[in-house]
């Protein structure tokens, strides 16, 4: 493919650009894969795509980045009519059928976005520097630093007050990523670091998960909301439901019950509740007139495209489709993989002049993780909790990473994360004071 | 153990503080481990232990951080006179027996020092901005970041001059991390990277090693040294020796040989040149007067202790130990690990009154690898080259990873590197543009 296909109009290739390589952009890759007569365009700010699901596990020390993410170039290679470019997308120009990154405009005959979404706070953007949230590596990171930095902080601490807020964590949001967290937090506290320290008894942390409705995991259903509660308060979790965050300030979260206020002195908050669309949102509705939802996901057309804009296409956690079901669809993973493959199928149909269909989506069952031995599912109908819910949780996950080589790095780490209890990946890397504190003693000698 | 341990001083225990968790450090630690009335408190910056000779496979993507690191606490869990404190010692007072962290002062009755060496750049600080070490984590992953980021630039680059500058890399020092980061990188651009993009031919780049010494790896056998040259140049790789460094600047290295001045244009210069010891060594020269050499390393008695300090010992890259040879021993993990051992058993002598013997370094010879299939050796006077010594390194270095966890991964993660010719662990994270660049957007939307 000359580099120039996407900057000037050839009549007879077909090209799609993608925008966004996470599950939807990916699965719309991979499906149009060596097509004739069809060039494609990846483009994505990062190098490389993200297991999201198991980003938890790297916040929690049990996985390197390097298990859950694969890089793009990589995943796409053998497919000669797929180009892969690490650029972050400015503006769209739909008349014009055209993208633009850094200083360059791209030519598109079909455009799909799926750049997904990032955390929200509710309108207290400030609170993000107490709460971070976890969607990218570097967040996931950044939970890791916080977590174990509270660990040996707390083993230096002589006061014993200080020493408890310490231990203090508190989990915002009890959705599949918060529950799951809880559980690592509790897995890690009472068996994990259990022999580890001489000061402090890990045992002792309290771990608190907070959520604003009624039960945990409020998109599964209620028995399955009641289970992961038991198995979490067994792991030494603290839930408290209908209870929402009014304040983060520094070491301190306020929370709001129906009847009195409380504030938790605590120095690791870990926010697992809003997100939002990504900023390719407002680019979208401004161009195209395309009307968005109250955290900014466009509402496609039954087809996934913008109604009036039968060559764009908007799918995963970016879309709204509310078509099915009357309510939107899930920020899952596996809705935005169906989404992806959907559209990619409905190109190919096009450019044969055959009819398409409207997208449905097939709800192979909702699965969460507590802690080592315990899971909850519900598959078609079918409810399982404990050990056996926890195999299947183990095995589709590791199944949908995307390169063997991760498959089977991460099924024998879960193997040796199990067997021994152990996370080895918990590392503190990359801490503000202590690479101040590097520059300043290497000027001191 | 109580916690204050350490904070007062306790007549029928002697208390071993050892400063660094490097190898001399740990060895010094397992040495002492489940002795009875010694206790142990080993302080690191960091809170694991570094497999140092394999961070240039994280630079290059081969590996990931969580694979050549152990967190301190795990692998000295089971011994439980061990106590580990992730801070920063501030200074000694040797007439105290004394050591400072932070707000604190621990006591100690013997006290063990193995802080190491970091990077150091010849009177030149300047061009660290232009030019990574490679001693940390952080470090290796800056190396990735830029040497990916580099192929990423150069895939979107349309201009041919630019794009040749973008391709150009430039190792500086030609010991065993600059041969074995030269290695990797050619067989990155030859091998790894074929057929990733579309737009760059990845086998165009051009992967300059420098050296200042006549020959590389010049602490080898010559014969050695003329080997590892000739499996460098089939990766591509072009070496200058008898070159040195005149100056760093952006994009730009000038280097001047016995007869010209050149200017390299380069997006990626490496540094793996000068290494100078930790600041302890300044804070240890001042208290005690113990001499040092130019790069800062201590001039230890033959015991390893500092003179007239017999309860003070240096080891690993801080000490120069010049009794056996009328050199230094050399800054490499096998002199740190068995100096530590020896530092752990000439006190447990001490303690039941029993005769000690000199510090005696054993070299079991000396190893370095070039790529995916070949390697050097020089083993007790055999001097081996070629696939069969690349096996003897692999196994080598994964024998003396600290946990059975670690070593089973980088095997698996070894021969898969080895069979598919992939580095997974090639991701461009924690980049400070696209992160201001996030921001930036987010605020858009």
């Amino acid at each position: 493919m000359p580099a120039n296909t996407f900057q000037q109009r050839i009549a007879d290739e077909h090209r799609v650009i993608i925008i966004g390589g996470g599950f939807g952009g990916l699965y719309a890759a991979q499906n149009l894969g060596s097509q004739k007569n069809i060039e494609v365009l990846l483009i994505d700010r990062r190098n490389f795509h993200l297991f999201q699901p198991l980003l938890y596990q790297v916040a929690t020390g049990g996985l390197s980045p390097g298990d859950i993410a694969s890089p793009l170039r990589a995943v796409l290679k053998r497919y000669q009519n797929i180009r892969v470019l690490q650029a972050e997308v400015r503006n769209i120009d739909p008349g014009q059928q055209a993208v633009y990154i850094d200083d360059d405009c791209l030519y598109y005959d079909s455009l799909i976005i799926a750049t997904g979404a990032h955390h929200h706070y509710f309108g207290n953007p400030q609170w993000e520097t107490n709460a971070p949230g976890l969607k990218t590596i570097e967040d996931a990171l950044e939970m890791r630093r916080r977590i174990f930095r509270a660990f040996e902080a707390a083993e230096k601490e002589q006061d014993p007050v200080k020493q408890s807020h310490l231990m203090t964590f508190v989990i915002v949001g009890a959705g599949p990523t918060g529950v799951e967290l809880a559980g690592a937090l509790g897995e890690l506290a009472h068996s994990t670091l259990k022999h580890d320290f001489r000061h402090l008894d890990p045992e002792q942390a309290k771990i608190i998960l907070i959520e604003g409705g009624n039960r945990i995991l409020p998109t599964y259903e209620e028995s399955l909301s009641k289970k992961a509660q038991r198995s979490l308060e067994r792991l030494g979790v603290t839930v408290q439901t209908n209870t929402f965050v009014t304040n983060i300030d520094d070491d301190i979260v306020t929370v709001k019950t129906a009847d009195h206020t409380e504030t938790i002195p605590t120095k690791t908050i870990l926010w697992a509740a809003g997100v939002q669309s990504s900023s390719l949102s407002s680019v979208l509705t401004e161009q195209t007139g395309v009307e968005s939802d109250s955290i900014g996901r466009v509402l496609v057309a039954p087809d996934l495209s913008i109604p009036d804009y039968p060559d764009i296409f908007v799918i995963g956690d970016l879309a709204n489709f509310s078509h099915q079901t009357g309510k939107p669809l899930p920020g899952i993973a596996p809705v935005a993989m169906q989404q992806g493959r959907y559209v990619a199928r409905l190109l190919k149909k096009r450019l044969r002049n055959k009819p398409t269909e409207s997208f449905k989506y097939f709800d192979k069952g909702n699965l969460a993780v507590i802690g080592r031995n315990a899971a909850i599912a519900d598959i078609g109908g079918f409810r399982l909790s404990g050990w056996f819910a926890w195999i299947i949780w183990v095995f589709v996950h590791i199944m949908y990473l995307v390169e063997f080589d991760n498959r089977v790095l991460v099924l024998f780490q879960w193997a040796s994360n199990y067997l021994t209890r152990k996370r080895g990946a918990r590392l503190i890397t990359n801490e503000k004071s202590s690479k101040t504190e590097k520059v300043a003693v290497d000027e001191f000698s």
